[in-house]
């Protein structure tokens, strides 16, 4: 186990009704709210009306910025931080999914620069003071709610990057099953992927010794797995709903990654495929995870047997951990597909056209991932495994 | 699942040397420190000189209390109360285990009340401003290193008695697996019990459909039993002794207890044994916890067979559920003997002199437990069951 910080200090507020707090919880942060969105979703539902009262009963002044698209847009996040600017914003509270979540880390890490909010993203500049962020998560998926990171689009030349900061971390998550009822099932499965994917960046790892943590993932993955199926059967079953909501934040609070080195790599490939098409992110990284195991299975084939055993299982062939390892991932991509999503980019129509610019983009800052390396071939390679 | 709120946010520095950095953190706290701590393990181990000369090149005033012993007494507490009174203390830095933690916990609830710090354990007062908690863990058993709760012997009648309360969470915890490699094998196993029995608290429950909670306590017992074996074996094996320091956090830090109701009537059937008997904690528990289950399991044999199956290997007898329950029973107490746990009273050469009066001091303030409700006679019945 490697040397490791952890500290998540969100306050989670789960369950039902859990929304009701929401005033009294963005009143610990100052009177002038910026309530941040997406489309007519929270609109349509009630839940934007139950929002707003409860703001309201707190004596909260509320600027709105709706519009958060997903793979959410610089552009939007530069209005995001004007508007803060120009009306002495105290906190943002994020209502929606990651997109709009990680929307507002951006727009509160640029509430207090100077410069262009993009800096942050390639690296020029970094965060000391942001404004504190709040959360009504409507879309378990991205696991934003408690981490400290951003993923943002800057649509001039189709850059997807990240950024991530402690004090990004929201100060509040309110987590209400109920709220991803009405979720349509290509959006639950894309979240369903979205957090195993969360869980296997940290699974595969160099890192010798992890026990506790490889079992904690793998009791993570066992549950999306069982009750991933559930809630696309029964989208209002409560209990499946809740399961898949808590193993969203679980997947990528940190808890599962403590003391180990994680790869990363796919999802870094997976962000210039969603970067150019119109893709959802989910429904990316179940096309490239599976691809990207086939690429670098070869590296630990004990550790992918392992998985295969523990989360999907397969028997142990103890005389050929390789067959095991394959019949694992294998499974993956059959789990995938019975929820619905795409396996291969020819299943969303994405054909070799960009793979080599993809590729070059991806690694233009240098090779990707770490249980093994991926330079530009790598990742050209696993675009054309994922075909 | 139940509703739930859950926040616990201390910032934990796990790994080699991380106690280097002691001055520094408990510097965000205060200028004057009280520096809390057992016997001299910690002298004889260098460890002491090693916080003192940190907390000196933090330029830290310090103010010491030595002398806290297993089963912490309140008569030590108010010591601590008054020197934190007297000098003005910012900050209580905690050197030790659960004893030394918990003893911490008390004295920062005093330190700002007027009247006697028993009166929080007696549910008289409860907390309102309580002195900041830092904490450098020795000891991997009690989990009271980012909990919010402690337990406290008043030797006037030996009422041994919990109290908590958010604030008592410490703010940082240092956790070096090598400060426990001279830690003796019977507290060692002790400890491996203790938190155990923190999972056992939590998993058997009469909340339905917990499956991630279910499978992340089962995943951390597994690591338990398995590293648990290898520590004791193997005293200065870095890796299984950081597994069982974070599994001991990890057991009682909340995570796994969430939104299902926790049980806690064998933590005070025990906590009367230990409150008269000068027994570890943990060795009370392993004595206790098998005549518990033994006593309960006909309540819910589906959830002892999942036990037995998912944490000890158990195959499900699917036509008898109840030997499949019995055998997890069985392993459980196989499990605390084989690390050198008494296992019966009869071990520790309690006999049945004071069972009635424990029985009627553990009940005196209602029944015990929740997953069955234990009266007067259901606790005499155990008590019998573990002679």
């Amino acid at each position: 186990m490697d040397n490791f910080t952890f500290q998540n200090a969100t306050k989670i507020l789960f369950g039902k009704d859990q929304e009701q707090a929401v005033g009294q919880e963005t009143s610990h942060y100052g009177k002038k709210v910026l309530l941040h969105y997406g489309g007519g979703s929270i609109k349509k539902s009630g839940l934007y009306d139950r929002i707003k009262n409860s703001l309201a009963e707190a004596k909260l002044e509320v600027v709105e910025l709706g519009g958060v698209k997903p793979n959410p847009l610089v552009s939007l996040v530069r209005e995001g931080v004007d508007l803060c600017k120009e009306h002495n914003v105290d906190v943002i509270l994020a209502v929606g999914g990651g997109s709009v979540i990680d929307s507002a880390k951006a727009i509160a890490a640029g509430a207090y620069y100077e410069g262009d909010v993009w800096d942050f993203f390639t690296g020029k500049t970094t965060a000391t003071q942001t404004l504190p962020i709040g959360v009504v998560l409507t879309i378990p998926a991205a696991g934003s709610e408690t981490s400290s990171g951003t993923v943002v689009t800057n649509e001039d030349g189709q850059y997807k990057r990240s950024f991530g900061h402690d004090s990004l971390r929201p100060k509040f998550a309110i987590l209400n099953p109920e709220l991803t009822y009405t979720l349509p099932a290509y959006q639950t499965a894309c979240g369903i992927t979205d957090m195993s994917a969360h869980i296997f960046e940290r699974y595969f790892t160099n890192t010798k010794k992890v026990d506790l943590t490889d079992r904690l993932c793998e009791a993570t993955l066992r549950t999306i797995v069982s009750q991933g199926k559930k809630v696309l059967e029964h989208p209002e079953d409560y209990d499946a709903r809740a399961e898949i909501l808590w193993a969203g934040t679980i997947a990528h609070n940190d808890s599962l990654g403590v003391g180990r080195e994680g790869d990363w790599g796919s999802h870094d490939i997976e962000h210039e495929v969603s970067g150019i098409y119109d893709i959802a992110h989910g429904a990316g990284l179940a096309i490239i995870f599976p691809a990207w195991m086939k690429y670098v299975y070869e590296h630990d084939v004990a550790r992918f047997a392992q998985f295969a055993n523990r989360v999907w299982d397969v028997e142990i062939d103890t005389r050929d951990l390789k067959a095991t390892a394959e019949e694992g991932i294998a499974r993956v991509e059959a789990f995938f597909a019975s929820i619905g999503m795409p396996t291969r980019l020819s299943h969303v129509d994405i054909d070799e056209t960009h793979f080599e610019e993809m590729a070059a983009k991806a690694t233009e800052r240098g090779p990707l991932g770490s249980f093994v390396k991926l330079h530009k071939e790598d990742v050209l390679a696993i675009y054309k495994l994922a075909k």
